[in-house]
């Protein structure tokens, strides 16, 4: 039987999702979590993988089990034995050609930006700061350049391991909202970084440091050193991964109905 | 020389807002912090106390100094010397006659509760957590016999030291916006846990243990003993007080104009 999972948590405690020899990591404690339901090893799969300090609002995995346990146990049994911030949203059966990673159309991803004088302190963690003021409306023009397919190799890390730097955002907005900046991606695919470069660099657009047009560029030029700054990890936030529907997944945490 | 700050502050790693034995406290902090500004001794009186754990988003104090800085400097030079879980927002010069406790003619505080099967994991010391459903709407009309002038000895904990339990409540909003409950009220002043203990009243009525009409029962009795649980803190958040419009004080945290 293959479950599927939607997962929140605050990236400030863990060093990032993928199990390696550091810990905590959201992959290690979770895994942990559900062996103890299921009695067994558990092994999941995930929508996206995320860097030390990122935040998910809804983290999608999978995995295979031979316990016979009702959905709402695999939320609620798992949350009793996860680390306290991450929580298990709701669960679903999902046939077997479903694969987290594999069969996700879409993936979104929010950064936030503190645009005050004073930084921030309520939701230092969760947050990026610019203490200047910022042209969102030069940053819209600048994010034109990155809808449609392109190759993104200029806002990648050089420790990314993508098979192909060609992706298609479908829809990058930026709004104001109070003290606040917001940037909302959504794209086929996103490669190491690839959102913080974006952000950092839409910055120095807003900074009035660049022209808009500057982020176009940087975009053909294919060249790593080309951008700007990476913004850092507490202020972005992976949304989730989008399936096709007929796996009918849940958008949002699930209320009351948990299964 | 009198000047007025807003503060904002995630009163997780605080014990409270008032200067006591244990630390840290957010008036020692700050208290320390502007010592350093000014080169002497600061000492600030608060537009109101919280307790260990509690929020605030706009916290305001004022103190009198003979040290001559601009504006800017209290919140920048206050900052950098802050404990990073609060923030100077804004400074402002105010006449003699100001004091921030007793020029205040309103407080206004908002309860978050998350409201879903699944416990809080991104925002777990900023909300309360409820897994079952909650009637909003009795909420609603239990909370509306607390509307007005009344004594709320019944709501306030057995350690307050107010001198009369007379408040007028000017608004009590409740609402819910996705898996979150939101409670905004608005009084002339609050005894000791009163918002606390309102809102675990409240929350009974919204489980449908007791009846909408228990909370003006409670109320009328004048009994502590009658009142629901304490809320726990970690939901509540100071928004701040409010003042005669002469003062023109801020009611955001400043932007770029920092004095």
């Amino acid at each position: 039987m293959r479950i599927a999972l939607g997962i929140e948590y605050d990236g400030g405690p863990f060093f990032g999702w993928q199990i390696q020899r550091i810990t905590p990591t959201v992959q290690a404690e979770l895994e942990s979590a559900l062996s103890k339901v299921a009695h067994a090893p558990i092994v999941v799969h995930s929508g996206g993988r995320t860097d030390t300090g990122v935040h998910a609002e809804m983290q999608v995995v999978h995995f295979d089990t031979d316990a016979q346990r009702p959905l709402r146990a695999w939320v609620l049994g798992g949350n009793v034995n996860l680390h306290e911030a991450a929580s298990i949203l709701w669960a679903r059966e999902v046939p077997d050609d479903f694969h987290a990673r594999f069969s996700a159309v879409a993936r979104r991803y929010r950064y936030r930006i503190c645009n005050r004088l004073a930084r921030p302190a309520l939701l230092r963690g969760q947050t990026g700061y610019v203490h200047h003021a910022i042209d969102v409306a030069a940053m819209q023009v600048g994010a034109q350049a990155l809808l449609g397919e392109h190759d993104f190799s200029a806002y990648r890390t050089v420790h990314c391991q993508a098979k192909s730097p060609i992706k298609v955002m479908q829809s990058l907005e930026i709004s104001r909202v109070g003290n606040e900046i917001v940037f909302e991606l959504q794209a086929t695919g996103f490669l190491h970084h690839m959102v913080r470069n974006i952000v950092g660099s839409l910055l120095e657009v807003g900074a009035g440091t660049r022209d808009p047009a500057w982020i176009g560029a940087v975009l053909r030029s294919l060249d790593r050193a080309q951008a700007g700054m990476t913004a850092p990890s507490q202020g972005l936030t992976f949304l989730g991964p989008i399936y096709p529907d007929r796996y009918a997944l849940p958008r949002v945490a699930g209320l009351f109905g948990a299964g």
